[in-house]
């Protein structure tokens, strides 16, 4: 078994396991923690600058050219450039954080970064109270300081009693310049917002500082509209039935988004009232029904979203509990199957920019993939299913503590255990780990067969053939771990039809990457970076994703890079600057929406794609490329 | 007793008696009839064409300069130029009247009209549904017919809906770029806007389609806030009490309001929710109560508002029952006691773009005051008190039937009295008459005392001594007429008290206006032009207001002229186009605002004000100019 190495980061306090030689720009990522790669991790442009704090490795060659001879010995080092090879303690910088720095990813043209601009300003005023000879409006006196605005109504209404209360200093709230407060004394450190990831499964949201994009807290749940259905043509269907149901649908989201915020709110001791925005990034069924939009139309052909644009529109008219005057901002949408999240991730990962051959895959319950070649974008969205998030798999679960998250086998099956405890069921890094090892082991054929004892290789060991077995329906079914002693821990299995989940999934994004690829006129061997995003409990072994035909053969480890949850970076970076939100509307446009359902030879390309690739297809590129 | 004329306007098909000489564009004013005039009635920009259907008087000069042969044998004519000598009807071509011709009155530096660009605009689209070639979103596939637009989220989640259920045909209605409705069919000409002038005394509204801008009805009502007192300060005071108050006022208004909204549709056969837009214009007080903008800083020193700059707000947040989707236009103020009122009167007037030293007054329960010279502007407020809209007067009353409007002493008392009827009060061009008359035959002395009988001059005729009576207490009064037989209808007196009322009211306008003139640094023979407005039962006579000097003395009758309600007709004006909304919030900024309770020398003024002039005062030019 490969030795795990641990990296903590600091100062966030984060620590992981990884494989030795794991770059430390990955093992970052690994950890949540998203550094800036303007250059796409080539060491051309420095800006993921971390500080190894003992037993750092020899340095690089970009190294030297980035640091000075002090610099190196002190252990600063470019992450993306150096691999792990020991335990290490790692600083990272918040300037090298994406986002932390005052700084978007910079656009291929200008190659400028740019100040964040966040939507919400703060600005402490004292104002000369009115005399005989200066009796200027309210609301005047307020614009000589702040510079114009406008107000709602309801401001309007209390500007002056709260001017004369306090008076006539206070914090004012802008909301690109609309006046949302006017606060009691000086509030310019409390100055909040949350970014959500609005996942079909999973919701993730973050809350940030708008006056330093500082993390403050980060909280994840389940998204509870899963009772209605684990994919979205569930929930549009449920939906779609009665105009009941979407806003049982609604509120279930809101509910829990209600309930996140006020748990990020008591941790860390900030009122929701210090909370001016809130943006969020989902898939296009996701954003309909978290704003009350009826999804039906996104079940039936030709799949058509209500908007495509992003929506700026009243928090409290969307039912989240934040500052009464706050705006969301929810992400724009490509097309029926290709939504904000994936528009968010492009912003993230920078891909607006980049020139050179680049495909996203966004493994969730629905698979997006996103091709940037020659400054045209392609998107698709696989119907991927939520095997890879753990669901419907026999034994499957989210990355969460008793989770077996990796699987090796070398001479006997090893696994590991989120939070090293007793396991009690597989998430999907394990999940793709396993099969791969089944495949390469001749325990599952090409066509997705888990052989029974009887038809297994004969070399194979008895350690692997004892784990099969069959029940009274002939079905076979693998243990991954045995049931604990007195079977107080049921044991963890690979059932066939789990095995038939993940051809599903697999396929269904080899299938989408290859028509992709045909469309765009190029070749696996063309794409200079792989990035994967998604939000597994740990991240993939690319060896296993390539091995199961989930990612591109052809392709060397060093180019499939892991970005982690992208959609909610993106959601950050868009509360952090509206000059993003700008580019990912004009971004949303630009993308060429290709519907696969309706895609010549995507069903041929699927039908072919659900055939794991054999040996000698892995070592030889033929599992992709133009058909 | 001087003859009276009667002139008939068509289409409009209204009537009014008036002197003979009288201009037919006073006399059009008298009706509510707005007539273009750019060139301030000089006769030069031929705008205010009419034609005189029979017995037209020879053209004048102006009017040979400006129209054919033929056209002068029809009966055209300048409505500016031409004086009425017997009963005529009159055509007013909707070309010439303010706001009818889609277009705005020049601004002095440019002398172009422009096109009217109401906020509101409707457009009828057939769309092609969506394909699996076609799949855009339906807001971008409505954004391609008809522009770029925003749409509130209430409007994002019908809209798929709705273009589904009227097969992708129907009305867009669109608000400043912003998408109101999609309405089934083709309902271009349902399209309609509500101006309202809100007075202290008097509400009126008028309803206007907002496609052509032609005039749908008017209504006009009391303001049911005189219940909680007749002036501007008592309302403050009421407000300021308890914050239940401001709301009590506030609804009594609205309700008021939402009345005359359904009377106007029930009259006109149409829906509230074809009314996609109102303005209001109001003096300071009145706009912070209709907005819930508690007015209680406008009740003491500095008299601060809260804004000064015009608001854009729901309708629906105001209470005004019009489309769910609308939006209400509050003008812009000017400072605590000139309000929107004053903008809009400006802004329909032109007074905006004059060069030659202009004064408006503004004669309502406040007396309203704006002076134009070089490009500058000077505004005050004089709280006149209601005398002239008939309240705090013995026998007072509005302009309404039985009112006695006119009074003229020729050998005895002659009166005229609204709709013919035996009189039962005063209203404010009445009592003015009065005055001026009692004034001239020395039965009131100059400091205002009415004289008992035994006093009088001995020249008096005895049909005037007699109707002076004393009571009890020795107050004096005067009996313009007499009671009926058997006292059904009590006699209408002019008390001692009246008297003081109208010298306070008189001594305000008076004394204001010669502050203005001395700011402005000029005289009252300067004045190229006076401009009247005010609701008045009926318009005062020039002579009669210099004889009590309520208006200069020194300007010849021509250059006094009667405008109406000029803060309507700004409403008005500002709903059927944005550009005078724009520019009203420009002028807002510009115009010096001028406390004339704190302005040196007032106080002076106004006590000399407080007597009438002398007759030697009225013919020398005296009674006004610098100090």
């Amino acid at each position: 078994m490969e030795i795990q190495l641990r990296v903590t980061f600091q100062p966030q306090g984060r620590s992981v396991f990884v494989l030795r030689g794991t770059m430390i720009l990955e093992a970052a990522a690994h950890a949540g923690l998203v550094v800036e790669t303007p250059c796409g991790g080539s060491g051309t442009c420095g800006k993921c600058r971390i500080q190894v704090m003992s037993n750092a490795g020899a340095p690089t060659s970009a190294d030297k050219q980035k640091f000075s001879d002090q610099e190196l010995r002190d252990g600063w080092r470019l992450a993306c450039q150096n691999p792990i090879e020991t335990d290490i303690v790692v600083f990272v910088p918040q300037a090298s954080l994406f986002g932390g720095t005052h700084q978007i990813l910079a656009t291929a043209e200008s190659s400028i970064t740019k100040e964040v601009l966040p939507a919400i300003r703060k600005v402490y005023v004292e104002l000369s109270p009115p005399t005989l000879e200066d009796d200027a409006s309210d609301l005047l006196r307020l614009e000589r300081s702040i510079g114009p605005f406008k107000a709602d109504l309801h401001m309007v209404r209390h500007v002056s009693k709260t001017l004369r209360a306090q008076g006539f200093k206070g914090t004012a709230v802008l909301s690109d310049h609309r006046l949302l407060d006017f606060e009691t004394g000086n509030t310019n450190g409390r100055c909040f917002g949350v970014a959500f990831d609005i996942g079909t499964t999973t919701i993730v949201g973050q809350m940030l500082s708008l006056r330093d994009g500082k993390e403050i807290g980060v909280a994840s749940r389940l998204n509870p509209q899963v009772s209605f259905g684990d994919d979205v043509l569930s929930r549009i269907k449920h939906a779609a039935m009665r105009p009941e149901n979407l806003d049982e649908l609604r509120l279930t989201i809101i509910r829990e988004i209600a309930s996140m915020i006020d748990a990020l709110c008591v941790e860390n001791g900030i009122s929701r009232e210090n909370i001016y925005e809130a943006t969020f990034a989902g898939n296009t069924t996701m954003e309909h029904i978290l704003c009350g939009i009826n999804p039906a139309q996104l079940g039936e052909l030709p799949f058509v979203p209500t908007h495509t644009g992003g929506l700026l529109v009243p928090a409290v008219e969307l039912g989240i509990p934040i500052h009464h005057g706050a705006l969301a901002y929810i992400f724009p949408i490509i097309g029926g199957f290709v939504g904000g999240d994936t528009v968010a991730g492009m912003m993230a990962t920078g891909m607006y920019g980049i020139k050179e051959p680049t495909l996203m895959v966004d493994i969730g319950t629905n698979g997006e993939i996103v091709l940037a070649h020659k400054d045209k974008f392609y998107a698709a969205s696989t119907a991927a299913g939520p095997a890879f998030e753990g669901a419907r798999i026999e034994c499957g679960m989210r990355g969460s503590t008793g989770a077996i998250e990796k699987v090796i086998f070398d001479g006997d099956v090893r696994v590991e255990v989120i939070g090293n405890v007793i396991p009690s069921g597989i998430c999907g890094s394990g999940l793709i780990d396993l099969v791969a090892e089944l495949l390469s082991h001749g325990i599952v054929t090409p066509e997705g067969q888990l052989l029974p004892k009887e038809e297994l290789p004969q070399a194979l060991a008895p350690t692997f053939t004892r784990r099969l077995q069959s029940d009274e329906n002939g079905e076979t079914s693998f243990v991954i771990a045995e049931a604990t002693p007195g079977k107080i821990v049921p044991p963890v299995l690979l059932t066939q039809r789990d095995i038939r989940e993940v051809q599903l999934g697999s396929g269904a994004i080899r299938a989408g990457i290859a028509i992709l690829l045909r469309n765009a006129g190029i070749k696996v061997s063309d794409l200079k970076t792989v990035l994967i995003a998604g939000g597994f409990g740990n991240f993939i072994r690319r060896s296993s994703a390539q091995r199961i035909g989930l990612l591109p053969a052809g392709i060397d480890h060093h180019r499939i890079r892991y970005i982690g949850n992208a959609s909610l970076a993106g959601a950050k970076a868009a509360l952090l600057s509206t000059e993003v939100r700008r580019h990912g509307e004009e971004l949303a446009r630009q993308v060429n929406h290709v519907d696969l359902s309706t895609a010549e030879g995507f069903h041929e390309q699927f039908s072919e794609a659900m055939i794991f690739p054999s040996m000698m297809d892995v070592q030889s590129d033929n599992a992709y490329g133009p058909t």
